[in-house]
């Protein structure tokens, strides 16, 4: 047992950890996934892609997450035996159907297929529909990112049962936290990768701070009546999260809505996601486009610093850099999550 | 004569201005450019970009313009007799070229080829290299929502002539502003258009408020040892810009010098740019899709505001508002500006 948290860990928690193999982490996970429906297959997709997630430093969509996909089984929203289709309608436009099931296999198929066609025809989007959560973004793009690709992940709509975040100026909840990410070859390091809310903070650091007591930074909250708040009580009892660089977080996100609930038409499972993939060859050959980049990240790698900061990152860098640290390590997950997942998988 | 600033205005000038007609700035204009080599075509289109920017209420983008696009034609940085041409390379990639001239025409055939392009194929991908100064993108963006089109457009590269913005947690200038631009067919009341500098301020308002011997706005600015200042001195001094949202600026304007520089290759004039455009109408039926807009847009106009805010405004309505309300009352141009003008068109 041990109080550190893993490195890179954003989570706000002091408490007590267990410290997790990752095969032990996978298999736990993988048997609450066919306990509750799941082939095999996507059993095991979804668990190395929570522990995948652990291990970049991202425990919001780590391993904690397989108990929510558990409830969501349970209760009729997601369905385990979905298999995610391409679908080409009579106009040309290609969608992936999540078939209302797990959106990360439906994501990587996406990813895939995507991935495949703007190699054919220089570039693609496809829609998604019908999926349930998608896990972490960021490996998708990365994904594209080292075949070569530009890809741009926007996902939006469903608000009616996502009103976390204030508009720009307004003091009510009324939009999803629309997440965006892109991901493209980057220097001798690997893929420059972004994968960010257009909010101040996700939803999931609200929940975190109240079951720990704690306060939020300054500047994520607004209580019902508009004024600022550090108080996580105060977001559940009618206030909100406010936009990140308020008005534009707050037009991203709106941009997000038109995009992904104007344009896609209604969401049925957790929201819709447009993805945008270019072929990067076709403008530059791979080792060309990447001394370029290098050259760029390598500048703003060894950037002086401002007081309070101990060197400057490169978006997807670090998550790349934890799981090179965190994997002979395994996982350092919250004792109560372990418990959980423990019992969750029939143990 | 006046010291009203035209309503929607957001340069910090409070001395005197001068009201001008529409017609009778179009053709100051016309006649700079005329002087200066453009064509008849070009100097029209340039003259009649600049007003509409100063009619939105982006005066950074408006008939001030004029007088630094003479002095490129002058000291040869852009060349007025350029003609912007598609190119298609061997691979199927096109590209506009720009031919080193002014930026305008060419982001405006770029924005019509694209949205062709688009309707025929369902999606456009396209590069602009060798332009200058582009014009403001939101008319572009605006164009094609107004074709049914979604548009993004990204503009980056050429950061050895653009040392303006500190990478989150650096504290020397390393970057540019970075512009991203979004439009799309949005409700009732026409295209939802975000179009966004990266930093948290454009580089226009340091020289605005060097000039006027003004503050900048907290948060906006950091001087040559990386703490905060307010004093635009000191980012001539050594000091950088901050960028918009902390890390998540940041992460987009890597993102467009990874796109626009290392992708795109070197550039050659101003920056380079990349256009990606989808015919909404594959996805969904104009009427259906502005309707849904609408449900979202008029629930956010319609959000209780926060104190300190009279509204909530949707991204890309102010300005077609300030349109309407100032077409009819002219330009109120600052009255140094308005000589320079006059003097620069040789009447």
């Amino acid at each position: 047992m041990t109080t550190e948290g893993p490195t890179g860990s954003k989570l706000d928690y002091d408490g007590e950890r267990i410290s997790v193999g990752c095969d032990v982490a996978i298999d736990t996970v993988h048997r609450i996934m066919e306990l509750n429906g799941c082939t095999h297959e996507v059993a095991s997709e979804v668990a190395e892609h929570l522990v995948e997630s652990d291990l970049s430093g991202v425990e919001s969509h780590g391993v904690m997450r397989a108990l929510k996909y558990a409830e969501f089984f349970q209760n009729g929203r997601m369905n385990p035996r979905a298999v995610a289709q391409v679908v080409v309608r009579e106009n040309g436009v290609e969608e992936i159907d999540g078939q209302g099931g797990i959106g990360i296999p439906a994501m990587r198929l996406a990813a895939h297929h995507s991935c495949a066609r703007a190699k054919e025809t220089g570039m693609a989007a496809l829609a998604l529909r019908n999926v349930g959560h998608t896990g972490r973004l960021g490996a998708f793009a990365e994904y594209a990112a080292n075949e070569g690709c530009l890809m741009i992940i926007v996902g939006g709509g469903g608000r009616q049962n996502w009103r976390q975040v204030a508009p720009y100026g307004g003091r009510k909840a009324l939009l999803p936290t629309n997440p965006y990410c892109i991901g493209i070859p980057g220097g001798d390091r690997g893929p420059v990768v972004l994968d960010f809310a257009t909010s101040q903070i996700a939803g999931g650091w609200i929940y975190a701070a109240q079951s720990a007591g704690a306060q939020l930074p300054e500047g994520a909250l607004i209580n019902k009546d508009g004024y600022p708040s550090r108080d996580p009580n105060d977001y559940f009892n009618g206030g909100a999260i406010l936009p990140s660089g308020g008005p534009k977080g707050y037009a991203l996100s709106v941009m997000a809505e038109m995009i992904c609930e104007a344009m896609l038409g209604p969401v049925t499972t957790e929201c819709n996601w447009m993805m945008i993939t270019l072929d990067t060859s076709r403008y530059r050959a791979a080792n060309t486009m990447q001394a370029a980049a290098e050259e760029v990240l390598s500048e703003l790698r060894n950037c002086p610093t401002m007081p309070g900061f101990a060197r400057v990152e490169i978006p997807g860098e670090r998550e790349a850099d934890q799981r090179t640290l965190n994997r002979p390590l395994g996982l350092q997950i919250p004792a109560p999550t372990w418990s959980a997942i423990v019992a969750a998988s029939g143990s």
